[in-house]
């Protein structure tokens, strides 16, 4: 059983809060977060770095994995900076009391409009435009020439390394979109005109998600400092990206680094690879989406009916793919778990009404007998659930409900209906 | 080249539409659309149908492909029915004007709600409840029975085939949530008191999407003549279900069954399988969503930038996997068409501005030396594209634009922006 849940007196409870009471307010499929957990995974994450005695760290949660502005306010109290990717995540980050000196700007489609937006914003920009591509540089450094600003760059550097995850969240290689070639860093920075308007502050990485493995991360993290070393100037930051991996199989769990693992490794490759060679300390900045988010989560969902095929045994769920995207596109696995407590019985496939066959949240799940209306939870949706959510099938998107650490609920994000799409 | 692609003076035209030009009216990435193609498509399977002397088919659209009410309005007026999976679409369906005598309703997951607000929005409900489980068709006949209705009951046949086409999008076996097996449709039959309120009108079958080989399909259908024969009543309708495939790759277009083959195999099977047997004329109901859609439709992007890694070409566009998710979901291929025609120069990866590595519209394809601000399209993107689309890195949902018949374009659905998501 995971942690942050367990059945007290036969009735699951995610934290201190009992699944059943909280659905008989709100109607299924529904988020339901919980704030203390929320926090925990935010703080535990910037204490390991504290004790880790890593300089000034600063937590970028990727917006990408939870957007909900109500949870951005949490962690934004927590002293959480932001890592966006769009103008779009920009202005929710800021909304949420996030200030652009604590946000980076990921991503490889950055358009003009939205350098301009952001560089326009605040005084300074944003923390740093994590840089993809020479191009990329040319935009900015032209935008910024024109709003006669300084722009703050980092580049992400690709350290061609080759993670052990899912092909679709792995980033870190040749291949991939993602970063850039050392070399091609190097012809950036020798391009004397693009500096007028840009600052060289910071160089980062990020090798991909779901990392269950730190030896790929070791190996950029060293090629990272490697790489700071031989730029112009000394950096403020080295920023070590996301990607650490939290534990959706039971199985996951032997093999998940710990945190204190994680901030030691880079302690231990910041002394190594950089302290070794410059005195004056360099901040570590992290981009954690789904360590922070992901088990802040559940998906709660009513089962609408059985189904038997001979010996295939359906339970259909009112919760569907285009509610949460991770089974279907990634084939992930996530736990699923009756809310009311009972001898497992029988192999279900847990599927959704969407018309497709990937419509499945787990094949070959022990569950008990459940009947129509019965709950039933997704465990671990705090990530890349909502925010990768549809409306496929003009179906209405759930309802994102908050468990406050003083024991109310409220809704977050309203349920919308089919009026509300047209 | 595609048909309905087709360079004009060097200049990209989608039918008769001169792409550029529109593009000047309207933010990139649009999905653009053609009048004249999508009647055409329309057209060519009644007509085929019809050819075949299939007795009143009714083509009943699948909303899921393209729920556009625009679009579905020309389809409406044309005589096209729906297929529809759940309230939503229902309502989308009536709005554009598609009666509710000629919409089936299928899906494993109908809601009590969905069922009641069908059966109570017209005289006798939708033309048939496409019923999936024997606990499906109980609460139909529940809901029936407190609205002193009666239902028109299909039962969708699981054929137990396996047809050649991917395996998300196969769903005729028996390890697929659809349909239902033979003794299970005895079952339901004889249990009497389903019956008071419902009455069985149909039989169907549905064994998966982008079918591309015919031999599934006749196997098939033989059995659903068989099935019907051992109905207890004649039947109104067999309905065929969809998967008809189009030729996304080039390479598709030779194995493409066409029409007229698809239609005379299904008059052959009847006349084997049914009417040898009975004499009373059975109408056909088909299913097709991306044989109408698919090809009526193109995402225009923008060329963002460019990026070399090596001898990695990266053209990143702005248009992303939150428009078009079929590359990512399923690794769909779509063709890329520059709109101003030039010399294939180099092979790159296309891709979008989404931090996923998924967020790839094609790898290795050859195409001109494009810069910032160039236009390209990919292209069937009409089926399966705007529908399955979110707002996946808070971006905005892009724009769908109409070429009308008589060479107007206008907007069908507008563009959103972040502020219209909060």
């Amino acid at each position: 059983m995971k942690n942050q849940l367990s059945y007290k007196n036969g009735a699951l409870h995610f934290e201190r809060a009992n699944i059943s009471q909280i659905a008989k307010k709100f109607p299924t499929p529904f988020f339901l977060y919980s704030e203390t957990i929320l926090k925990n995974n935010y703080s535990a994450f910037y204490e390991a770095a504290k004790k880790a005695k890593l300089h000034e760290p600063l937590i970028c949660f990727a917006l990408k994995s939870n957007s909900n502005k109500s949870l951005l306010k949490i962690l934004a109290k927590l002293g959480s900076g932001a890592d966006i990717v769009s103008v779009g995540e920009f202005k929710r980050a800021i909304e949420a009391g996030i200030p652009a000196e604590k946000i980076v700007f990921s991503g490889v489609g950055k358009t003009k409009e939205e350098i301009k937006y952001v560089l326009k914003a605040s005084k300074h920009g944003p923390y740093s435009f994590n840089v993809e591509s020479i191009e990329e540089l040319e935009l900015i450094s032209e935008v910024a020439k024109k709003l006669d600003k300084k722009a703050r760059i980092c580049f992400r550097l690709n350290p061609v390394v080759q993670p052990i995850t899912h092909k679709y969240i792995s980033t870190g290689n040749k291949t991939h979109k993602f970063g850039m070639l050392l070399d091609d860093v190097f012809t950036a920075i020798e391009n004397k005109k693009l500096w007028k308007h840009c600052t060289l502050v910071g160089l980062s990485i990020h090798i991909g998600s779901q990392l269950l493995d730190l030896k790929a991360t070791e190996k950029a993290i060293g090629k990272l400092c490697e790489a700071a070393l031989l730029m112009p100037n000394n950096l403020e930051f080295l920023d070590v990206g996301g990607g650490l991996g939290v534990d959706y199989h039971p199985d996951d769990s032997k093999k998940m680094p710990e945190l204190k693992t994680y901030m030691e490794l880079i302690h231990r490759s910041l002394e190594k690879h950089y302290y070794a060679y410059r005195s004056k300390p360099v901040r570590v900045v992290f981009e954690p989406g789904r360590k922070i988010s992901a088990k802040a989560g559940i998906l709660v969902m009513s089962v609408l009916r059985n189904k038997v095929s001979e010996d295939n045994n359906f339970l259909i769920v009112d919760g569907g793919m285009n509610d949460f995207m991770r089974p279907s596109l990634y084939g992930a696995y996530h736990e699923l778990f009756p809310v009311k407590k009972a001898p497992a019985k029988k192999l279900y496939h847990v599927v959704g009404p969407i018309c497709e066959t990937s419509d499945c949240f787990g094949s070959g799940r022990k569950l008990p007998a459940l009947k129509q209306d019965d709950l039933i939870i997704l465990a671990d949706t705090g990530a890349y659930g909502y925010s990768m959510g549809s409306s496929y099938n003009l179906r209405g998107r759930p309802a994102e409900v908050l468990f406050k650490d003083n024991g109310k609920t409220l809704i977050i994000n309203k349920a919308t209906s089919y009026e509300d799409l047209t």
